[in-house]
């Protein structure tokens, strides 16, 4: 895959369409760019503008699952996409939005989208539509599946049937492990028995994490008072966000072929002309995002009565389709001088080596957004050494697949760090 | 509270707003009345046009606890609304729209607000935001709330202590619990020691009603199962609705100083003018609606190895937040000759009495809805006699519990009747 740079104005099959104000697609569909302007009166920026894509239609995120002698194995298509930095990343079975299924690309059909479209109701481990990114997007959410298969499955070219254990050794290498991979790995329903059997060795970082896992241990809040506290936060907090056509945003600059922030924060929209083998069509261009630098996304985790519990944060994003989301400790691009530090940054970034218990590099999906990477870490404090500011609370890794299981509690940020905080509790 | 009939175009403060098309209040709060376009592709009746409310506000509904010598007692409102029938109803605490505790009203403050604005975490026993009818509201729902209070509370009048048992004596009464008071009654955890020790006698409806409110049974379905089963029905259904200006919808007809169908079925928007005593103001106009006839809402409901489980329905509303909630087997308006009868309506209304478990005429919220009354009932059928038609799951009402835990799963109407079968299962 070849992807050159391309100004906006001149992206072919995409038009600048006045009466939306968008950059869209000329057939009206796959997705579009437009402004928008938030405003949420309290909060630290009250108001402001931005680019977003619009992209409505709910897609399917589907892992195909399958037990060879009792062991459980994915199977994951190796894939590239014009964002990708360096190739191809494992991806999950199916990641195709409802244009890809229906047949607008007029392309090759997907592969194994029957698996999930018709699968019995007993098959079906996890369907659950999650948010993806909402500073980005405008409410996109896609369905994520994981589907049990009882009979053959015929392994096409480009995909590979891994074990679990294979799969969370990956995600600790950087940029292998796609997004939408880690999405779906989020909501693979993770106790039971056979993770009991782990608790061999109960101590340490690795027991507490184990035990953070299962259902029994206490929590330091109850699921009742977490919910709670969400209801309250989206009860509360006004958010306004009203279209505002992409060009003339304040804030923005539309200069050389892209669309910038006047001081060069946040992120970029360009132009990429794409030049594929082995996809559904042989090249096409796009709009995509490109964020400037590598931001950071961390859990700062604790022991809590021997239970690892992490700190999450309610987090108020424009794209959200209900207020308010739970996020990861720390959730911020490149901060530089002049601009105030997020909470818990500095205790992240400055924790010695062995208390950093996850660390790697993972890219967001490579279908919109342009060599856009976080540096996702998992650092735990010593106990008591820190506690729940405003907006943040405590909860075990339990509490959090009790809610990932229902839509737009988790973010998709959160959710990248719980496939990784499983990915450390089942290594063995 | 006396209210009489006046036409639409003559409310006092309320004005024919051009750019929305709307009916709405001279202060630009409280409500308004739009029209709205609907399009499902693919449903019984593809497109159509309606008035709706728009009631963009979150308000409170919350209903204060206290135990008294270890007995739950709950502090009940006796409020009239212009929509009443024959005077008062038991309403929660606090029924207040965000206008109203913010202080537009410019009446008296709203008392008890701040027993729930400033709830300690620990206090709250629910914090649930829960939709309202989506046939006649566009997205509303309301923050039910229960916080039990530790300290002495001062009754002042028109409120009263009433045990959960009174409360649920009362909901056996036509007209007297008000829709407000349900709701949140239906958000009360409802479990635990206390309904087990009823177990005594574990034969009969009863026995069978008790088992289900437990959390050991083991439901025909997996939750995993139901979840998925609504996430497949939100993905796969698409629903537009657009708003479109009052006057001249499709199918309706605006005369004299009223809004009517023009089969003369489903409801009427008419203009009220209230005169009170002893609420916030002293008078006011305002729209209602005002269904024609009394509605049908009803569970079927039958024993699964000694299990009572209800047949709920995925019901697609336009107003509903997304998509989709799970709502009663049977719920419409009166049924007239000509239309396909809804499904189960026959076995409802055929029941022989012996199998109704409960039948009572309750009213539909007083402030918005003008003498509009639905029959609600319980109707047991034989094991095996009622099979699961498509759209259809049997449940327990323990999972039902689980649901309504979280925003949107269950509508009004189920909400309502998960009161009702709450208070059989209590009863002594």
């Amino acid at each position: 895959m070849r992807v050159t740079s391309r100004p906006l104005e001149d992206l072919e099959g995409w038009e600048l369409h006045t009466d939306s104000g968008r950059i869209r697609h000329a057939s009206g569909r796959f997705f579009s760019v437009g402004g928008i302007e938030v405003d949420m009166p309290g909060a630290e920026v009250p108001r402001w503008a931005q680019p977003v894509i619009h992209q409505p239609e709910t897609g399917i995120l589907g892992i195909l699952v399958k037990r060879f002698a009792g062991v459980v194995h994915l199977l994951m298509q190796a894939k590239s996409e014009p964002g990708n930095r360096g190739g191809f990343q494992f991806s999950p079975t199916v990641q195709a939005t409802r244009s890809n299924f229906t047949g607008v690309h007029r392309g090759r059909a997907v592969p194994y989208i029957d698996r999930f479209l018709d699968a019995a109701p007993d098959q079906v481990v996890a369907d659950v539509r999650q948010s993806e990114q909402g500073t980005w997007f405008v409410r996109k959410h896609n369905r994520n599946m994981i589907v049990e298969a009882a009979d053959d499955v015929e392994v096409i070219d480009g995909f590979v049937w891994l074990t679990l254990g294979q799969v969370h050794r990956l995600l600790a290498e950087d940029n292998l492990v796609n997004m939408d991979a880690r999405t779906v790995l989020a909501c693979l329903p993770f106790s039971g028995p056979e993770l009991g059997a782990l608790l061999g060795d109960g101590r340490g970082f690795r027991g507490a994490l184990v035990r953070s896992c299962l259902p029994e241990p206490c929590p330091l809040h109850t699921t009742g008072e977490i919910l709670g506290w969400i209801s309250r936060v989206r009860s509360m907090i006004e958010v306004n966000v009203s279209p505002v056509p992409l060009w003339g945003l304040r804030g923005w600059r539309w200069e050389g072929g892209r669309i910038s922030h006047e001081h060069g924060r946040h992120f970029d929209v360009i132009g990429a002309r794409v030049r594929a083998r082995g996809r559904e069509v042989a090249g096409w261009d796009q709009p995509m995002i490109a964020a400037r630098g590598v931001g950071t996304v961390a859990f700062v985790a604790t022991r809590i009565q021997g239970v690892l519990h992490v700190l999450v944060r309610t987090r108020i994003e424009p794209g959200y389709a209900d207020v308010a989301e739970l996020g990861p400790t720390v959730q911020c691009g490149p901060v530089r001088g002049g601009r105030r530090t997020p909470p818990f940054l500095r205790e992240v970034l400055g924790a010695p080596a062995g208390r950093i218990r996850f660390d790697t590099v993972l890219s967001e999906e490579g279908g919109r957004f342009f060599h856009t990477r976080n540096r996702y870490m998992v650092v735990e404090a010593a106990p008591g050494e820190v506690s729940e500011a405003p907006g943040f609370r405590w909860v075990t890794l339990h509490q959090l697949s009790g809610l990932v299981r229902h839509s737009h509690y988790l973010n998709i940020e959160a959710r990248t760090l719980m496939a990784c905080l499983h990915s450390l509790a089942a290594r063995l």
